[in-house]
């Protein structure tokens, strides 16, 4: 295959004309396909319905702390739940709060308090000038959306292979005091799958910021989420390494049963340090009677252990599997060599981050949507929505079933195809 | 019986010999019970248990929306949900959003929303040098305690039996901009059981608040917590007297299942207009997923309608009558005619509210905890923890076990008239 920068004027013309052809055709097909959304299908919730037998009219319904689950009590979580995530993310129970359903729900908490009562005693941010947090990009459109909402300024951090820009987030962090938090997704990246080499972790637990109640909020999302577990990635431990370099209050980790059981109907958490548990407890005690317990018994019910749980994560995975393989080889066969656009094949994670050429995201997007695949919007990996470049799309192969996932892919490196042959045309 | 207030200091001082004497045989006994809180008795979390089962692996998780309930989608709550709430609630289907398990945490995250975004366009209550609430008293000490977290000045209002004092209410909201909020529990209120006549009501519905942004927090937490059948107390409709006042958007009404079915894992629910659950909406869709959609179909699988729920609360009744009689006979046996204290007959809600002689609600409950019986702490029924008059304590009679209450009862009245006797010594 030839590069398309190669080709000249009348082959991109004569490109062109055979690529919009198709494209006309798959028009009139009246495809409507999704590959917009990080959702799992729906055989990947049919692993969990048998965790909704679990718990019934005939279960014993005292914890281990000998108390009723049905009733009043019990702020941060049963001790059976707190126990499960803490074998799940190798931390020790007393860093463990279970929360409700939702983690983007807790990180929005935790900036909310932030703002109005401050952290750990410092100046509350609504009183502050300036706010400001750091954004890996590409990265996940709702946090950014949670930052913009409370008026912080967003800087962006260019990521690699290995994770963020350590010199930049070094450099801003230790030298400016309104820099109150950075965004991450330290394993299996949304959207690009990136696994954070331990060099990064490292540099992130030495930080020495200006900041007191500077926070790394680290989104552990996709933890046990892999596709190969022959090539299960493996990061750092944020609690061991922050408590190794002397911050042990530094960061926020957040993960969730979201993607493992029932989106809407999981279970969420929050591993920090004692201290900021207790911290943020002062509050909670005020703010609500508790989360759901039934919930949480009910989890631990169907898991068991964390051995439960990977197990699980591998029937997910082999579900999976075949649908990221599906889009990666027809952009492999489809586009290798055209020099059109670049990936990287993530390992673990719910998506696949695709970059066109420069100034084409936007267009292959809406291209997309006229033939009847909707995307995730151009930019929405950016902070503001704007991706300075114009080149990143993230795609969501999950939801859609296998032979529609083919489709949609089709669709796509047609309209990359076209879009990058127009943008070629303009200059050439 | 021969009022305290007659007896000579002769009588009083061997009348105070005699009870010392029974309270100090009491307390050897090492009784240990827990008069104090609002929680459900295990035999009444009995009565949900069946919930449990309505929804289960074979279930069908399509909603009437066509959307498959166990995975991301639906911010503000499934149809289903709604319609149970609308018809519960006598409200229209587009003023029900629903919520997670604890409308405490919606009136804190409603208040949280106002202090840092504002209400509907107004300015952040963050960004006043004042912002009041009415606090009705006694009242919910979790009510004010949310207040108190935000900074907010609490301003004391006396209710009767009737409601808040509206002449005061509407003296500091028609004319005091600052004064941005009231809370109320118009039905079976916490802890009187006061409710709200409709005269009251209409009251509310017809303020012309000085503030644009002044919400009224109606708190209907025990709208179908009859304890007599036959005496089922009925309040005119927030909604539809807002409405006819040309004040729609003036309320936040809130309701739970907590009480209903399982507390920590019930269904809360927001009842408010259109337009507010516009402005509400447009922050929770950077905040949440949204809430736990499996939990809301397992309580209307369970319920169907709102007959259900009727019919369910009989239950309940049944349950909770021999324990107010319980506590309303021994009061009126043991302490009718002493006059030392004064308290209503609730006919639904959770609590019963006791008046002592003035300066000895500390006392009383002190005393009883020496007796081994855990009351409310006096003053909770305050803002600020303050009762000026030290005389308000709220009777909790729904947790204990009948004998168990029947034994705390007995401690209680003893205290409250050894605490009379000694403090009427102190004058006489």
């Amino acid at each position: 295959m030839k590069a398309y920068k190669e080709l000249s004027r009348e082959e991109l013309q004569s490109l062109q004309k055979e690529l919009r052809a198709q494209f006309d055709k798959l028009k009139e097909a009246g495809i409507q396909l999704d590959m917009s959304r990080g959702k799992p299908g729906a055989d990947q919730l049919d692993l969990s319905n048998p965790m909704l037998d679990v718990l019934n009219s005939s279960s014993d319904f005292k914890g281990v702390q000998a108390m009723d689950l049905r009733n009043y009590g019990i702020l941060d979580g049963i001790k059976e739940a707190k126990e499960l995530f803490a074998e799940l993310m190798e931390a020790p129970v007393d860093h463990v709060m279970i929360y409700g359903n939702s983690s983007l729900n807790i990180m929005y908490d935790l900036i909310s308090k932030a703002m109005i009562h401050g952290i750990a005693g410092n100046t509350p941010w609504c009183k502050l000038d300036k706010v400001k947090f750091l954004c890996p990009v590409p990265g996940y459109d709702r946090h950014f959306a949670i930052t913009e909402s409370f008026g912080i300024e967003m800087i962006t951090i260019p990521m690699d292979e290995n994770g963020p820009d350590m010199d930049m987030v070094e450099e801003y962090v230790n030298n400016d005091a309104s820099v109150k938090g950075i965004w991450n997704i330290p394993k299996y990246s949304n959207p690009s799958g990136v696994v954070y080499s331990d060099e990064v972790v490292r540099r992130f637990a030495n930080l020495k910021p200006a900041a007191a109640d500077f926070r790394i909020f680290w989104d552990n999302a996709y933890a046990v989420h892999h596709i190969y577990p022959d090539k299960k990635a493996e990061i750092l431990n944020i609690v061991t390494e922050c408590e190794k370099a002397g911050n042990p209050d530094m960061y926020y980790q957040l993960c969730s049963t979201s993607k493992i059981t029932f989106p809407g109907s999981g279970v969420a958490a929050l591993i920090t340090s004692p201290a900021n548990i207790k911290d943020i407890t002062k509050h909670m005690t005020i703010q609500t009677i508790g989360h759901d317990k039934l919930n949480q018994l009910r989890h631990v019910k169907f898991f068991k252990n964390a051995a439960g749980v990977h197990a699980h994560m591998e029937k997910h995975a082999a579900l999976l599997r075949p649908k990221f393989e599906a889009v990666l080889d027809t952009l492999e066969k489809e586009l290798g060599g055209l020099e059109i656009g670049t990936w990287l094949k993530p390992t673990g994670g719910y998506f696949v981050a695709f970059d066109t050429i420069e100034g084409c995201a936007k267009k292959v997007v809406g291209m997309c949507k006229e033939a009847g695949v909707v995307m995730t919007s151009a930019g929405a990996t950016f902070p503001y929505g704007n991706d300075p470049k114009d080149t990143s799309i993230r795609i969501a192969p999950t939801l859609p079933t296998p032979s529609e996932l083919q489709k949609a892919c089709e669709v796509f490196v047609l309209c990359v195809k076209l879009a990058s042959v127009e943008k070629y045309l303009e200059t050439k």
